[in-house]
């Protein structure tokens, strides 16, 4: 069938449409989205809700000269397709595809890559400094945001700047009561009353010395670009306030939006989840971890349970329908998140902070001065450690390792399994006097039978999984897993020994000098950054004890590993049952 | 004389007294203040501008049963006095004495340590939500911000937690519009509005669903106690705006703040400041930063200037000064910072972020996610890198080659001297296509002559400054100098050679391999954290060369080093000249 949409390689063919014609626009993108998620995967929801949006902004701006930048990317699946990417869009998330995120890297329109929330404004706000410095008046600065990432700290240090600046920004609010879980906090509840129409005179964005529009109806296509246009003829900061429904167009969708934030497969026509294998399944690491929280809560009654916006993505939502005052969704606000679980746990309760391991990076500071340093010992949950496949190098766990283990009083420890992962948080909440993190990845686990009885783990004790005579495979995390895999491939050699260190804080240096004498060779595995990881904890014991050997250290590369399957970018970094096999092979 | 303040020693002896004799307390706790700190130096402005609102929250709760947060802590000095600690007032930032920050460790009146800004709405929420928990209902709950502090990212995102509790918190905005430096942005710009009586109807922190009350004299003694007693009644969450003077009740110190925020020693009674030795002695780095910075940037209009609010400290204050519209102080913002300069430079200027090495853990994931994963040429220069001295562990710059070095496009370099710093920066702004971090110290450098021509230097080459047969010695960054009076003292004996890396990443592997093959014994020497630091990073070279050998790595102990004088904290962690002296001296 001969659409619009096929004759739309450029936002500048938008230009030369009817107003019926970019309805008619506006219906083909939609359909074009669901055909192509309904069958490769991704995030619908957000980019269903901005269809008519994405198709005024670059009917009204001049991209790429004008420069619009999408917060979290999420959504920009629409501004994907209409800027030349609609041909390869099906490789969209895939290995040498292109990204679901923007990126700079991809397309010129791309201004600014996004995947972590809230980086908008100040992104936007140093390109449209950067156009007054130029003497570049005429250039238009267009930053979209969610409501959910809105309220996050770092987006209100860029809008408290920007309202004192006279540069040319429009800062579209994009707000739809959600961000992949309902949005929370003061913000949403006043963004709800100006809805309403209950607020006061109030206007918070004029409080912060902005030109405020709205809210209007984001999928009025008409009403938007009569809008935008307007906006576009008036100088200094503006922020338009546009209501969308996440999910618009695909009715279950709209009624399940957590679910269709990122749905997997699923029938176009109908929207129906496409069923998975019968077959038994380990649970998800994430799923583990909530339901091990809600047990050990139900036993102990200072455990609380604290979440940065992410309920489903990281399971604490079982928390909150099981124990809901005592677990606490705070928004994207992972710095608030960890000074407050540091003031519970001052004051006597025992938080599980649960993010996401590239998500900690925003509360590194407050890691280290508002817990560390004071020893408080708050258990941080770090799911997502490791590769996470096709949501890529912005969501990446690569680094906990490395900016965890030099922070003094740190108890950092990787188990290997569901059982381990268990036994750890058992064992946090017995009374550990440390703060500590749990890394543990995205994904499912190994063992059917998860659930076993709670046992108290010895903390900075490894173990020795396998004892052999030549070389010793030293390995934390769930990646040991590869490693039975490959003894087993290789037919337990009775040579390799394999030792699991569940904490890479403090490491086991009695075990590790142990290994030193009685191996001549020695290999390390972890799935994080091979500078600063586990790897170079083992090289500085074996150096402190005066025994230096050369090691193999196998761990991510000192690149930025893009997307793809997890399976595919373990091998790209070199860190799967492969690579790893084959050095062995080579080695014996 | 017989003072009140003599018979003080707990808050419970102030609610003894009558108004009057509460006044007197005032006169008195504000005069004791101006004497110690006349001599002992410390942080006078912050505390002296609250003394009365001090009183005030002492004699209306009940701390410590009540828990009161200081925000940032500079103006504790009148709490830290009034709760047992004036006779030990005199040891206030000296070795083994009293912090000059609350301290959870010092007294239960600390109810949570700060240091860095805008924590403390987070921390008090963490313990009124556990006071709910816990059915503690009468414990209050009190947290003192600045209006510098409560524009950070943070802060908001505590308030907009806070706003949709129940808790019984009370956040008491301390406005005297001045952080360290003066406050800027948009909040600041409606508190004025808000003072000045020319603010609309609106409230920002009523559409945040706090219960408001203010603007009022914060050097109003009994007015303050009133309107205390009156919020204490109130349930729900609110939020006190008082109005008060930095410096208050010594005249050159209201009229200079930002001088007199830490002003070193003075005459108590005029308030002049003591005259400095007259001996020439080198800049401070910050300042060789600062006019490098100007003379840069006139002869390269696409160099910009970003601070997050520290002008002063940091010296970003005479490009400021010199060319106004393109340096930026963005507030406590340091998240901003850095994605706004990664949007500048994606527009094609060249910025230097200027931030403290403990501040830029702030913007951590930034760096990673805005900055590093887009290769894009931010230039940061991190002021107060290894231990600062007086201020303590919460300004020590331990972590940043650790928590740097594993992000892969950056380049970390850490100068020698003043000539190096400037080469460096002239370098950067020539056409780096990589993101570098500039590291260098708290404190004054080591030539007369800094102003030397610019010198392009070759991104990752280390230098021989001295040739030997037996010992090398690695070092990186201004602690070298160090490394060269050690030599010097030991009369230089031939054996010992001496190489400064002063790139930490890339790291010259060729002139690594080559003293790994020369060279018996090894020894690096860095500022910085041991564990992940350049000395781990020399390590995995020498394991990636295949030339493991047995390395002394003199770095900063997996500790909190606490405060005291620079020189007693180098010996504390053990990387002063002496212990670097006797170990050489031993291995001989």
């Amino acid at each position: 069938m001969d659409t619009l949409l096929a004759h739309i390689n450029a936002p500048k063919d938008l230009k030369k449409l009817s107003k019926d014609q970019l309805a008619q626009v506006v219906r083909e993108l939609r359909e074009f989205i669901i055909d192509i998620v309904a069958t490769k995967e991704g995030h619908l929801g957000a980019s269903l809700g901005v269809v008519e949006l994405t198709v005024a902004l670059h009917y009204v701006f001049n991209t790429p000269t004008d420069k619009l930048i999408w917060d979290v990317g999420h959504q920009a699946y629409g501004h994907k397709i209409l800027t030349g990417r609609k041909e390869i869009f099906g490789t969209n998330r895939q290995l040498n595809g292109i990204s679901g995120f923007p990126k700079m890297g991809e397309s010129e329109y791309d201004a600014f890559g996004t995947g972590h929330s809230s980086t908008s404004i100040s992104a936007i706000l140093g390109m449209a400094l950067a156009s007054k410095l130029k003497e570049e008046h005429q250039r238009q600065h267009i930053a979209v945001i969610g409501d959910a990432s809105i309220a996050s700290g770092m987006a209100f240090e860029g809008l408290n700047h920007a309202g004192v600046t006279d540069t040319n920004i429009l800062i579209v609010l994009n707000d739809n009561a959600i961000g992949i879980d309902p949005s929370v906090g003061a913000l949403k509840k006043y963004l709800t009353n100006v809805k309403k129409g209950t607020a006061k005179d109030e206007n918070i964005f004029e409080c912060l010395n902005f030109n405020y529009s709205g809210p209007m109806d984001g999928h009025d296509l008409n009403a938007l670009i009569q809008e935008l246009e307007r906006l576009k003829s008036l100088p200094g900061p503006k922020l338009l306030h546009v209501i969308t429904i996440k999910g618009r167009g695909l009715q279950k969708a709209e009624e399940n939006q957590v679910t269709y934030h990122a749905p997997g497969k699923f029938d176009k026509n109908t929207g129906e989840l496409l069923k998975k294998s019968d077959r038994p399944e380990p649970l998800k690491y994430q799923d583990v971890f909530g339901h091990t929280l809600v047990a050990l809560a139900n036993a102990n009654e200072r455990i609380v349970g604290i979440t940065p916006a992410m309920p489903t993505g990281s399971s604490l939502k079982y928390m909150m329908e099981a124990i809901p005052d005592r677990a606490f969704d705070v928004g994207i606000a992972e710095q608030h998140a960890v000074t407050m679980a540091a003031g519970m746990a001052a004051a006597g309760l025992i938080p599980f902070c649960n993010v996401y391991s590239t998500f900690l990076q925003r509360a590194y500071d407050q890691i280290i001065h508002d817990v560390a340093l004071q020893n408080i010992p708050v258990i941080f949950c770090l799911d997502r450690a490791g590769l996470v496949g096709q949501d890529g190098p912005t969501h990446h766990g690569a680094f906990d390792i490395a900016y965890l283990r030099c922070i003094p009083n740190m108890v950092l420890c990787a188990p290997l399994n569901e059982v381990e992962l268990r036994n750890i948080m058992y064992t946090a909440q017995l009374g550990l006097e440390n703060p500590i993190a749990i890394r543990y990845p995205r994904g499912r686990g190994v063992l059917l039978d998860w659930e076993r009885p709670f046992e108290e783990m010895e903390i900075g004790t490894a173990l020795e999984l396998k004892k052999g005579t030549n070389l010793a495979i030293l390995s934390t995390g769930t990646i040991g897993n590869s490693i039975t895999q490959v003894l087993k491939e290789i037919t337990n050699d009775q040579s390799v020994g394999h030792y699991h260190f569940p904490f890479i804080k403090p490491l086991d240096t009695k075990r590790i000098h142990q290994i030193l004498k009685n191996y001549g060779h020695i290999i390390t595995v972890e799935d994080g950054s091979a500078i600063g990881g586990f790897g170079s904890g083992i090289l500085e014991v074996a150096n402190d004890l005066g025994c230096p050997k050369e090691i193999k250290v196998f761990g991510i590369p000192d690149v930025f590993i893009p997307h793809g399957t997890q399976e595919e970018l373990y091998q790209l970094a070199q860190i799967d049952i492969q690579s790893i096999r084959t050095y062995i092979e080579r080695l014996l």
